[in-house]
């Protein structure tokens, strides 16, 4: 299992301005690889003030999940040519594309910094990406938030961006990207200048300060989402009567939320972590057409987490559920055995699943646990958290 | 099926003060025998602000629905003796209960009446209840509501109380029970005075207003509730910060659906419906731990109408779903067929549901529709509604 840790040391080299030109006098291309954890929000982030910078109408908070991560090589080539993006093996479209955005915007900034030089050489960019993910992209794990991270973290290696910009890079990819680029406690700032530029993450504090927090991921289902996050939180913007109290709250639990986590009091943390994950999803039933991310394991899940705690006589798990189905638990490592016995055998665990859950326990599992055509639990991920992008290459 | 129309007209047959005494000088008993609806609120009532006597924090909204009635009698013996309350053939508790509360409030008005006057016979009244309901009490259809909505009016019809203290002793009993005392359109005003004398029932529109309107009810589980409305709702008061943001807009709302009410634009009354039922589960979910009522055939339901509604190219049925996942469905007549048709072809129904369905179609459903051991609806209610209470018999 990787160590979380601060890996942001790592992560400081950048390549300094005026590199090498080919013997043909152009400029070498670059070639960076990075590795970036996903995150999943402890309050999170739904509704925009802006569709296209992808800007909050509240500050959001979030942990990343060390084992899920992207690998993305970003290669760049002074040259003109076509993009290209590669996820998982398959080509994806770049034109009017998320990715499009991201590099007419390092474009836009280079033509601007070389309209101060003598420029010998004109700023044609091709910007070249192949990115893999170590889990399915399709199980809503928020992938994208990884991946656009990623791109962002070797943009700025590439081209000396500062961290502000990167932020900006990684937002205008993805809004909960911007949460990967960091890792610790990571929080979003929704930012009030109107050019947006202090919508930017910031580490609260880093992962160090909590090392035996842990994440369990159950993997409810693998099908693509009904509704898009996007498509999602305009309508709540749109319809919701609610939504507006909520916003006015956020602040509120992150601080809640950070003196916690400050004091390392997971009974505090966890409550706010739970409330704030029912309160996103009241929101979201609050709106017209209702979006309904949670099935019938989901909610048996969460009723498990209560009765878990209520057994324990005190917080012990947290549960939170992005735009999806899926569970993510938070919990102290000593926390992990006991809650996976007691979830065994109150939940239905795919067979997968099942050796997943015996690696985690280092035993085997007693037989009267069900393993029927019904599983309601498909994966089971355990991670530390709070691991952030990893340099792997630069040159 | 019975006609809904306007009932009232033949509850206005009272009691007269000065009745008879038997031979042996005792005042005789009396008996009174009602059929009441139970209703289903298209604005939702959710949270208390004094919780002995069932004040509620908004207004409420509802229709009855004429299919699903308590028949209820009520013996007044003058004498002294235990309470009894049996309920389809079964014995209630009464020390502690809701039926006792009622009683004892009985009991006070006749001593402080009775103190003005030269009284020969000290006030010993002892009450005998039977309420059969035509559905099963488990099934989660507001059962509570008409039991007490018809004890309130055999009280009243035998006691000659005002409208004022009929809607007092129903609420006293069960707060939504206040809206089945009348019929059509009815709005139960949560009142401002100190002594709550205000927070009583009133009809916004007769049920002639609107003779088309139908209800649907799809019985999706004959489960209990998980947890009571009386307790929900007070944890709902207490831990969501959502709920004061409902509490605010339902007047607004209550006027949206009167108004569209009052042009029989069953489209602009339908989206308000779905809203209400939305926001109210929404702040449910906000409630710690969340209340979860929908279940995932509840949220298909839900999809098959907004997706009924779009094929058709306006709003022609709405959903409304009780602190529960049973739903019920507010059409007009003519979209009945078309909706049933649709509906058998997307959901799957147990085999009395089937039937059910057959009957309101007045022919077979095709061999396509599947009747395997996975029925969904298991129950399929099909009524007019806004009738009022109706009263059967007085001696």
């Amino acid at each position: 299992m990787n160590s979380p840790g601060c890996q942001q040391a790592n992560c400081s080299e950048t390549l300094k301005e005026g590199m090498g030109l080919t013997p043909e006098g152009r400029r070498e291309s670059r070639v960076c690889t990075v590795r970036v954890p996903i995150n999943i929000a402890l309050v999170k982030y739904w509704g925009k003030r802006d569709q296209t910078q992808n800007i909050p109408l509240n500050d959001s908070l979030s942990l990343t999940i060390n084992s899920l991560h992207a690998r993305t090589t970003l290669r760049v080539n002074y040259e003109i040519g076509t993009d290209s993006v590669k996820i998982n093996g398959k080509s994806q479209t770049v034109t009017g594309s998320r990715y499009q955005r991201v590099f007419e915007e390092v474009r836009r900034w280079e033509r601007k910094r070389k309209a101060g030089e003598v420029a010998e050489h004109p700023v044609s960019i091709q910007f070249e990406i192949t990115s893999e993910t170590n889990f399915p992209v399709s199980a809503g794990l928020a992938s994208s938030a990884a991946g656009f991270a990623a791109i962002a973290e070797c943009l700025q290696k590439i081209f000396g961006f500062t961290d502000s910009q990167k932020s900006q890079l990684a937002r205008l990819g993805s809004g909960s990207a911007i949460r990967s680029i960091f890792g610790g406690l990571v929080r979003w700032r929704r930012g009030t200048q109107p050019n947006y530029e202090d919508s930017i993450a910031e580490q609260s504090f880093p992962s160090t300060h909590w090392p035996s927090l842990r994440a369990l991921i159950l993997v409810v289902d693998e099908g693509r989402k009904e509704y898009s996050s996007t498509d999602g939180m305009q309508r709540t913007v749109e319809t919701s009567t609610l939504l507006e109290r909520r916003i006015e709250c956020c602040d509120v639990n992150i601080d809640k939320i950070c003196a916690a986590f400050s004091n390392r009091d997971f009974s505090a943390m966890a409550d706010m972590i739970m409330r704030d994950s029912n309160n996103f999803h009241a929101v979201c039933m609050d709106t017209s057409p209702p979006l309904m991310y949670l099935n019938d394991v989901s909610r048996t899940i969460i009723r498990l987490v209560h009765v878990y705690n209520e057994k324990n006589g005190s917080t012990v798990i947290a549960y939170t559920f992005d735009a999806g189905p899926n569970a993510t638990l938070y919990l102290e490592e000593d926390t992990v055995q006991d809650f996976l016995d007691f979830a065994t055998k109150q939940l239905r665990f795919a067979e997968s699943a099942q050796t997943e859950v015996e690696e985690i326990l280092g035993h085997k599992l007693d037989e009267s646990v069900n393993n029927g055509a019904l599983a309601q639990i498909l994966q089971v991920i355990y991670s530390q958290v709070g691991g952030g992008p990893q340099l792997l290459s630069l040159h």
